[in-house]
């Protein structure tokens, strides 16, 4: 028998992507062929490796809808929030690409590989743009301080994101960072999105402001947890369960959690960083030597405080019915829990 | 003794500057200050080169302010319009410059060229986020419609940036391009911007909306008529009338309004376009064909009937006072006629 999340997401992520494919038209008018189609790739909607996991998992979206029937609400009326998020969200990876230089998102080539930095760069403010637009757009379907509400949240997330990824770019080449310098990053590129998704599937569900600022609590530590999660993972997780290789942040030189921590205690784990790219062969010696310095503890503690914290937040909020069944769901897979 | 123009300037600009700084003092917080000091030297009001130039002539700021006074409204309430608008505009610039690798912006150094394209491309995101922000908060100083229906148009002006900004990179290259691929460019990266600036300004004002519509269609007529304007300028022009050496378009390969048009005579202009980079030295007799050629009659009469058009516009829409008078003034100065 399928669950809750499942029967949600079944009906929630078909209308989802007409939602989105409709969205995307309105940068679509004669002579514009080539952006259209340069976004649906993006997309995962057009070009070669298409397909459902071209597209990404699209949680974001399920979280926007999720929140608005768990807080009572009828979902479909979250639509143009949950279209919003899922744009800003990929906005954010095609600039992040170019930024980065990463030739894959998603297993296929990246939009600033196959039509250079220049157009990418455009297209990525495209879908900026068509995410404002989209927010605004529950002007239609809740009300005008609805409307006006979620594109503030909306607006002020993009501004976290912003300053998370300067951070991010800042710390490059740093070794006097510590776990202090992690959060502040994670909170702007990670937590500020989930935090906006669940806010807004609240706010179009009506719910009163203080449970409105629960369901974006909740989101903030969600994301937080996941983060954490996913770093410890990153380190010391198997290639099997994350479809990575194991450790393969360490060789990424990704700030993790566990790598700022270790860091921080300035042992043999930091004067091996501050020398530079690390190889796949020495990842097994270092992540012992991390662990026997006490980040895996650390990263494992933060973790686990912070999802007690987001589940804690989330049964606050009195989250109704299957809704709520299928969002403890969605959050507990999230962060990678067997139950 | 002063025009109304350099009256109302020199009270709105000081007004503007201080909303400005203040909108961009969101973007700063603790370990922030990187960023916010990257976006102030944009702006002009920081690091070497700062000053009135360095930040531009707040031309599309002041149209918003003065088509909200002669719309007969307090300029002051549409003060977060004029900040949205010229933060969208300088947005865009941080991206263009990235696009097209440009190593100088009014004189100094890119921010790309400082910083790096991946820092320089989240700082022009950090702009268009603030922009963003600021023309809602039309809500508190007009009225929650108003900052919704700004904010759309805003919105919808950022949208075709991005779409004129495609159509401006697909381009590069072609040869098969006519005057007919000019004008939808031109609506996107020129006149979008400034439509958005009279509407605001009339908005805010409470005008009626037949009256906005005028506004509007004034500042895109406006747009058009400046950039075709400026493109005869770039081929024609005096050097000591426009800053820039005679010529300097044909060099640059901009597609220009008489180049399209050249183009698309598939003449001796035509065939030295598709050969490639125009030398300095060429210009005088590329001048000239180009002008036998019929282009600059064709491009002098567009400039002339769309400015008839603008100032027509904006006298139906019966600006009110010495602000009307200030706007006219504004007009007329930005498609640098003598009268």
């Amino acid at each position: 028998m399928d669950t809750d999340l499942q029967q949600f997401s079944s009906l929630m992520l078909p209308a989802l992507e007409q939602e989105l494919q409709r969205a995307v038209q309105q940068a679509e008018q004669p002579r514009m062929e080539g952006l259209g189609a340069m976004i649906r790739y993006h997309m995962g909607w057009e070009g070669q490796g298409s397909g459902a996991e071209a597209g990404g998992k699209r949680i974001r979206p399920l979280l926007v809808l999720l929140c608005a029937a768990a807080a009572g609400g009828d979902w479909h009326a979250a639509l143009p929030g949950a279209v919003a998020v899922e744009l800003v969200h990929n906005f954010s990876l095609v600039h992040d690409d170019i930024q980065d230089q990463s030739p894959l998102r998603r297993g296929r080539p990246t939009l600033w590989t196959l039509h250079g930095v220049a157009q990418a760069l455009n297209v990525g403010d495209t879908l900026f743009t068509l995410a404002q637009l989209a927010v605004l757009r529950l002007a239609d379907t809740v009300s005008l301080e609805a409307a006006l509400e979620a594109g503030r949240v909306l607006q002020e997330t993009c501004l976290a994101l912003t300053r998370g990824q300067y951070l991010d770019l800042s710390y490059e080449g740093r070794t006097d960072l510590s776990e202090l310098d992690y959060w502040p990053m994670v909170s702007g590129k990670t937590a500020a999105l989930l935090s906006a998704c669940t806010f807004i599937g609240a706010r179009a569900a009506q719910a009163q402001p203080a449970t409105c600022q629960l369901y974006r609590r909740f989101g903030e530590l969600l994301g937080l947890a996941f983060q954490a999660q996913d770093d410890l993972l990153g380190v010391w997780g198997e290639a099997t369960a994350t479809g990575k290789s194991t450790a393969s942040d360490l060789v990424s030189g990704k700030k993790t959690l566990p790598a700022l921590y270790g860091l921080s205690r300035q042992g043999a784990f930091a004067r091996r960083w501050a020398q530079g790219a690390i190889r796949e062969v020495e990842t097994p010696a270092l992540a012992a030597e991390l662990e026997a310095e006490g980040a895996r503890e650390y990263a494992s503690a933060a973790a686990e405080r912070l999802t007690g914290q987001a589940l804690e937040t989330l049964a606050q909020a009195q989250p109704v019915g299957e809704a709520g069944l299928a969002l403890n769901e969605l959050s507990r897979r999230l962060l990678k829990r067997a139950n």
